[in-house]
């Protein structure tokens, strides 16, 4: 079924499905990537901040997150490309750090302790890691989780029934329902159960309506794309005014994307399926995030010289040198991107550690909105 | 504080802002407008269809719009530009027409008429006028209005009492709040108390964020950028796949409108104030919808060959020779861009007769939804 790879953008890669990508991606796009360079053995080396960044900064950080080079974990890659790498893992650990600093101030404050609901249908391995590493990181920054998990024959009718009672617990401040569902069930018609109030998730309607409006603002910001801005912001990376291109336009990654970039007073466009010139319009940006759910897609050829890349893919290739026989790649080819943009996020090592912290970070504010603790 | 206006381009040209301007557009925009040209008698001619096109046609009409000139009205202008001339006041009419014979099968079939209630707050002249016009447009096609008049100083209780009541009535099918309110009122608390069933204006963020998702319809579609696309579609503008520009981005015309283009399929950038290369940008537009309350600001070097252009603006500027004072110009320079552009909507008579029509489409929508008729 996949042909083993020969390099990183090889253009005959074929990346197998994850659930995680089914998840994150709607259906596969009809992007043609063009032809594939010779392999580069070379990678660029994974530069780390020096010192933790405060919350929610928005000065230039990229010469502290570029202070440091990272030591052996699977972020790390080596050599000589010139763009900055943005170490999602180090912002995400951060970020777990000051949102533990401030339920412990909120705690002591008030005696409330933020409390989470997790609801998993059915017994997927996969989703089943994705609830059991959210209950870890919930508990090292002192959030209580609630769990519940039904059999995969459950009733849209059960689920909707357990999001009730969370929704009316004064305990519980954010409710997530693991994704995806099983197929009997609407999505729809369950995610919209969660009161807006506990959608730390962000994927309500009314979220999403008010994240594009002008002067409104969403109870929550869906977790991976606000972890996208959040790198942004966090390496420096100047959006007012700045053209961005967002790859992709589903409804919990690019779409949101767009609007928070819009919101931050970009100028933004929305390349997808139907874009007859992806590489023409990727190339005017200043800020690329791609989030597409294709491994490689972005070329070198498409990026701007010095432009800002936040990959959100996260797509398995084949790799037999790996014990698991494949690897992750995302959907920018780095070994190209790397040496023409100014700053990227590496795969795995990149926005995948920020979906959780962002999942803690809505969920610390939920709490904190709810008991008007400032 | 006006100078007097040399041509419809002419730089000079400040524009009086009309209170539906205020209420179609926020903020003013930072656009500075290229130095203007010399100005230029010569206006193109306006092309109207030569039979009623049916209602919501998805197929290309373009050579029907064209087929026949128009006789002398405020729209009518003169001469010798390529652009085909979309006629907003010849399809609105047809749409009128479309929505009164729907009106009419659903009454015999099921004696339900579709109502309409206007809430309007205040004396303003301008609002009465709007109102007693979409009392007159509802009449015209067979739907029961109702309306409440409430005194400049009414609480935002009294307005939201009323709504509520409509709410309940199923004798009423759409609730549309004059904008713009009192100044001691707050908008988004009252536009959120309509029903979303019921919100004929597509105002509500649950209506915006239905626009933006993937996969989900919006129960209404805000009148104005609804009455955009229709008259894309009406003239046969292939969307699929094209590469569109919005100017502007309000809640309730250009996001929606953008968001609307996006669901098309068109790959869409929003240009705003804060776009630093806006006629770059807008150039490479096969699809241009303008609405940023600029008087003239998108000039012919703005512009792609043969783009199609919808112009929202309704800018008043200074005019000694009109007996009023001022005349009406929208938000491109149409003497330049009618040159360049492979079709336009006129200012006034384009996009302007549209929003009321549209009004009536989806207060026909909402009753037939609410009633199940199809």
């Amino acid at each position: 079924m996949a042909s083993s790879i020969l390099s990183d953008c090889s253009s005959c890669a074929t990346s197998r499905l994850l659930p995680l990508r089914r998840a994150l991606h709607p259906p596969p796009p009809r992007f043609r990537p063009s032809p594939g360079p010779a392999p580069s053995p070379r990678r660029p080396l994974l530069l780390a901040a020096a010192a933790p960044l405060p919350l929610l900064p928005r000065a230039r950080r990229m010469a502290a997150l570029s202070a440091a080079a990272s030591s052996a974990d699977p972020a790390t890659v080596l050599a000589d490309a010139s763009a900055k790498i943005i170490d999602g893992k180090l912002v995400a650990k951060q970020i777990r750090e000051e949102v533990g600093v401030e339920i412990a101030r909120m705690k002591d404050a008030t005696g409330v302790v933020p409390g989470l609901a997790v609801i998993l249908v059915g017994s997927r391995k996969v989703s089943q890691t994705y609830v059991r590493n959210k209950k870890k990181a919930c508990e090292a920054v002192g959030i209580k989780s609630y769990e519940v998990n039904l059999p995969e024959d459950a009733s849209e009718y059960e689920v909707i029934k357990h999001i009730a009672t969370f929704n009316d617990d004064p305990s519980v401040h954010g409710i997530l329902v693991q994704l995806p569902l099983p197929r009997h069930m609407n999505d729809e018609n369950i995610l919209n159960a969660v009161s807006i109030e506990k959608d730390v998730d962000g994927f309500h309607p009314v979220n999403i309506g008010r994240l594009a409006m002008q002067g409104r603002d969403p109870f929550f910001v869906p977790c991976t794309p606000k972890g996208c801005m959040e790198l942004l912001h966090r390496s420096g990376v100047e959006i007012n005014g700045k053209r961005a291109v967002v790859i992709g336009r589903s409804n919990i990654v690019g779409t949101p994307a767009a609007l928070l970039l819009q919101k931050a007073n970009a100028t933004v466009s929305i390349v997808h399926s139907k874009t007859k010139n992806p590489e023409e319009i990727t190339r005017q940006a200043d800020i690329i995030i791609a989030a597409v759910g294709v491994a490689n897609l972005v070329r070198g050829s498409w990026i701007k010289p010095g432009a800002a890349i936040i990959d959100v893919g996260i797509n398995p290739v084949d790799d037999p040198a790996s014990p698991r026989g494949y690897r992750l790649v995302g959907d920018v080819c780095f070994d190209e991107a790397s040496k023409v943009a100014g700053a990227i996020t590496p795969v795995p090592g990149g926005v995948g550690p920020m979906t959780i912290a962002m999942l803690l970070s809505n969920t610390l504010d939920s709490a904190k909105r709810i008991h008007k603790f400032k």
